[in-house]
Parts: structure tokens; sequence; C-alpha cells
């Protein structure tokens, strides 16, 4: 999978062994990530980004990758999340493919990839991971963890099991827990992919790969990704040229947004791994900050401390971490003490409207980041 | 598929050859059907059902089949659709595996089953097939037709295609047309199946059957039928009970809404044809009444003539036939100066809601049916 690892990519020696909450231990593990702007003298400046479940490191292109990263109107000089002003570190989560370590890596024990070997990983493991990286930077407390969607869970981890970590925090189409609409989602995307006759209980190669159920898993993804709203003045029922269709394939593609999910799919499926897929969406079903901590969502939330300030959004037409989610988690804050700031926005896009949807999130977080102090010992400004 | 037809099922001889939309003809087709109730002296109290994809034509029990209908609850003497004062037909569509003819026939000019020699099947068929199945049983008019999701579809249809065959409609979860988000979750069903090995190009038999294909596309089915307010009341984050675990299975079931989903794809699977299935599904992403007739939805809805009322039905829930579709529907009718009355459901359950919210879809039907006049020339009631 190496030639999907980012070019400007920097990696940290996770302490070894490195336990996993669920059992099992990881030696000479590591974390890919990519930093923008400098960290100030006092170490107190830094934004750490938790993304989703498939992008890398590569929020932002820079000079050791000048390619557009996936939040590139996001992240740099004079930009929502301003480098002038914070050192910006995006991470890949542990269990990724995209650099940090996961089921596609070498186990050093015995020289092969670990396959499913690979620890049970779960969202807390993700969280873990990113505190130490936090630590090897040097940075003294975070100005603020953003996470976005699977990441949204992985900040609460963070938080959670890390009091004092960040100060602030932005929460975009994240969830405290998984819902059974989407445990039913992803568990079918992953058996897709174990259904695959090529998938082998894992023991796939590049000349017999689970293409088929990775297609599948991804089209699916991509279809809880969006929104109906959006792909109706998107798409409607326009057709594809006669020579885009295939017609001697029986039930071929024939609208256009289905010539839009193929797209999805072959720029995918060999670009992901995909045991690696399987470990992660199942660390998002098995997250529930409640279950975790002893409590219910809501009495974990509330016992949150350290943080100052928080923005939390949601999207309307997210059917995948739907808004309900998000004003959970608002409350939890509030109730933590937390000066809060809950946006519900009507973006059309559904839950991928974070990486699309510059007009309504560019604003928001450059209002939000704002009103948070670069010192640790500031008061902050009042959103 | 013998053993799936219904022992009360009769059938009813197509005009032959029957010449299909969008070319070719089908020779010596049939349709299968039930009945209830009894045809008056004027043979103006009968109401059709046409169903959504799957069911039978076993809408109610009766004494040549005592085992409950589908839409038990609704069907019968005294219930909302009362078998005292209406004659009720439902019919199986064509196209479908449950006695009507369709791809899993055999085709009379071979002696072997059409498979894909099938031809090409459009929900306008459906409701031609069903306006000879009206006239054949001495109907003078439909006092209504009901469709209910594909048969929402298929009911406007007819209506479109033969004025004046019914007097009263009831349109649930239909529309007039396939939108994108609906179209992308259909065509990965059907990519699902038609990428299974075994489906070979529809030449499957008992013992080499798509049933990994068929699995995910019921799968997806189910979670396209219901909503994540229903999962989350009804399955939450429980898990199922350890003996109920197959533990030996590398990301095998765990959550009870995932043994929900397993049981549903098991009943399923062999009990439906899977080329029937790509076909029906197929019918439904073509469907565009406004293409059909060379104008837009609304203004073909507006040329209904012959339709005194209507009750359009949708719910607020439902994600593969959203409400802004029967609402579009609604309007159209009020256009055509047809009386209709659009109800707005707060089911919890989804698109399916019609199959199972009993206390809201049973008085909504009753009281509608109480305005419709048994005799073509009452001036019936108003709603």
């Amino acid at each position: 999978m190496s030639e999907h690892i980012p070019p400007g990519t920097a990696w940290y020696s996770l302490p070894s062994p490195f336990p996993m909450k669920r059992g099992g231990q990881l030696h000479g593990a590591r974390l890919a990530y990519e930093t923008w702007g400098r960290l100030n003298a006092d170490a107190s400046n830094a934004i750490l980004i938790l993304p989703g479940m498939s992008p890398d490191a590569h929020a932002a292109h820079s000079e050791a990758d000048p390619r557009p990263g996936w939040w590139d109107w996001m992240i740099g000089p004079g930009k929502p999340i301003d480098t002038r002003r914070w050192f910006v570190v995006c991470v890949n989560p542990l269990g990724s493919c995209k650099g940090s370590t996961g089921p596609a890596s070498i186990d050093p024990a015995t020289g092969q990839p670990y396959r499913l070997r690979f620890p049970e990983l779960s969202i807390e493991d993700m969280a873990d991971a990113a505190s130490h990286l936090v630590r090897g930077l040097g940075i003294t407390q975070l100005a603020c963890v953003v996470g976005n969607s699977m990441g949204g869970m992985a900040a609460l981890a963070l938080l959670a099991r890390h009091p004092g970590i960040a100060r602030s925090h932005v929460n975009i189409c994240g969830a405290a827990r998984a819902l059974p609409f989407s445990i039913a989602i992803r568990s079918l995307q992953r058996e897709a992919i174990r259904l695959d006759p090529h998938w082998n209980d894992g023991q796939y190669d590049d000349q017999a790969y689970p293409e088929t159920g990775m297609r599948i898993a991804r089209k699916l993804g991509v279809i809880t990704y969006r929104s109906a709203l959006e792909w109706d003045g998107r798409f409607g029922r326009v057709r594809l040229d006669p020579e885009q269709r295939d017609d001697d394939t029986p039930f071929g593609l024939e609208f256009e947004v289905e010539r839009y999910l193929e797209g999805h799919a072959r720029r995918f499926v060999r670009a992901f791994d995909p045991n690696s897929y399987l470990y992660l969406s199942r660390s998002m079903d098995w997250f529930d900050l409640g279950e975790s901590h002893g409590g219910d969502v809501h009495a974990v939330l509330a016992t949150l401390t350290g943080l100052r300030q928080a923005l939390v959004i949601g999207v309307k037409t997210d059917i995948l971490f739907p808004i309900q989610q998000q004003e959970e988690i608002a409350a939890g804050l509030r109730s933590a003490g937390c000066q809060t700031r809950f946006l519900a926005m009507p973006s059309p896009q559904g839950h991928d409207a974070f990486l699309v949807d510059e007009a309504r999130f560019g604003p928001a977080l450059a209002e939000f980041l704002h009103t948070v102090p670069l010192h640790a010992h500031d008061p902050g400004k009042v959103a």
C-alpha cells in the first residue's frame, strides 16, 4: 500500500509495547501525520485534526506535498484554520492503511503483514495513540482538537481518557456512540467484503483481491455519506451519453448517478486495504462513550473537565451520523460547564458536507477559532 | 419457485401476444391474483390493490389460504378495507415470481425459463396487465385503486394510461418518478446480484445460486425500508446473547440489529427469483410519469381525468420514497381537479410503515373509503 502514503508524511513511534483496549498489544507501532504552521514558544497553539475513516493525513498541501489536501480550503495561511496563528497536526488513525500501523503493516513478530492477527481495534486505541503523538510533539496542551465523523468519536474518547489534553473542541458530524442504523450499514459493508471469496479470511493479495466486496462497501458508503436532496439537484434523472454506456452488460449503468458511484468505487477499491477497512468500520460500531466509562453518554460527557469552549456541528441531511447525535454531544458538553455552540447546518450534502460546504463550514470554524486563546492561561473571548 | 405461490391464487390469462412498452411481447402470459368479498350487481364496488415489489397477492387470509396475509389487518369484514362492502382484488405484478409471468416462467417459444430473454419490463407493463385483469373480472369501473410503494407507481401509470378506470385512488409511499438516491440504492442491490459469480448472467440453478448477492440486496433493502428512529428504540446497542454469536467467524454478528437483518435475508434469499428481482428493481428506476407522457410529472398528473377523490399518504421517516414525492403526487392530483387528501404520517417505521402501523394507516383508509360511493353514479360524500 506504500504508493498511497502521501510524500509529506512524518512518523511518530508509539511506545512499545502499545497496549490495546480490548486486549493484545502492538510492538514498534507508529503513527503517520502531517503538520502545518509552527508551534509557538510555550507550545500552546496546536490544533489536532482527527479525520474520518478513509482520509489520510494530507489534509492540506505543503512544500513537501503540493497536491491539494482533503481539507485544503480549511487549513492554511489566512484560511479558517489559520496556519499563521496555529500549529496544525493531522494524524492518520491507528489501524488505517495510510501510513499508520494497521492490519496491512508488518508484524515484527512474524515478518508478515498482521492481517487478522492485528489486535481488536477500538476508537479508544486511536485516541490513546494520538495522545502520545501530542506529547511527543512537545505540545503542552492542545488549543483545540477537531474531530470529523469517526474522528469526532476519537476526539471524545481523547477528551474523556486524557483530561486537560485540549482547552477547546470542534466536533463535526461526530457521535458519542454508534446507533443501530449506522451499525447496520457498516455491518453490511463488512459482510460484502467478508463474503467476497477473494477476501479469503484476510489472506488476499494483489492478484486475488476482494474487489467486488470493496466496490459494494464503497458505493454503499458514498450513498450514506451524501443525501437524496443533493442528488436530486445534482443528478436528477440524467442518463449517460450512449458512448458512456455499456449496453452489452445486462442491467449495466444507465443513469449519471450510477456513473458517479462507479467513479468513487474505482478510485477507492485498490487504494484502501480491505482488512483495515474492516477493523476501522467495526471500531465505530463498538464505540459508546457511556459504556466505556460505566455511565450513560450524557453523564460521561458531563464529567469532561478542562474543556472551556466547544463548537459542535451537525448537518440536517446527514443520515449516517444524524444531527440528534451532535445535539447529544452539545448537551453533554454544556452540562460539563463547557461553553458550547451548536450549529445545525442546512447543507444539502449530507454527512460529507464538512468536506465540501466551504461557505458554511469555513466561517463557522474561523469564528470559533478566533475566540480560542493562543495561550493556555488566556481567559479567551466569549463567542 | 412454485412452492412460494400462495394456495389461494387465481390466474388470469393476458391477451396473447401481450405487447411490452419497451419492445417485445409475451405469449401465454398470466397474472396471479386473489380476491375477497363479492362484486356487486353493477360491478362497481371493486378495489384493486397494487402491492410493492416483493409481496405476493396474498394480502389477507381467505378460506382457500387461511395464513395471514401481508395486509391482514387492513382487509376483511369490518376492517379498513371492508370486504362486506368492497370486492377486493390484489394482483401480483407482471414480472414477479409469485405466480405472475416473469423471468422465472417458462418461455413457450423455448420450453425453458425466460431468464434474461424476458423482455424489458416497465411499470407501465404492470399497469397495462392489471387493466386487462380489471376488465376480465367484469369490473365496470374500479371504486378505488390502492397502490403501495412500487404499486403506487403502477397505480399512477394505470390511471394515466387507462382514463376512467377508477373513480378514486389511494397512493401510499408511492412516487411519480424515481429519483437518484433511490436509483443508487437499487442499482447497488442489482450490482451485488450481478457481481455474484453464481448469478452467471441469469443462468443459476438451485445448486449454483447467487445467495451472496441476494443476501446483500435484501439487507440493503430492509435498511432502506425502515428508519434510524425506529431502530434506535427497537434495537439500540443491544448485543446478541453469547450462545447466539458465532465468535469463530471473524467480524461476525454481534448486535441485535445485525441478527434482525440476517433473519430477513435468510427468509428472502431463496424465496424470490434473482432475475425477477433485477427486472422489477430496474422497472422502478425507469419510471417517470412525465417522461412517459411527454411532459413533466405535475403536468401529466394534472391531466388525469375521471378521478374524483384521492388519498395520498407519505411517511416522514421514509428515505426510499421520501415524502416530497407523495406531496408531488397530491399537488398534481389537486391540479387535475381531484379532491385530494394528503397525510404526512409521523410513523417511525419508514417506508414500511404502511405494512405495520395499523393504528395510523387503518383509520386513514377506513375514513377515506367511507367517502367513496359504492356505485359509479353516486355523487359521493365529501371527505
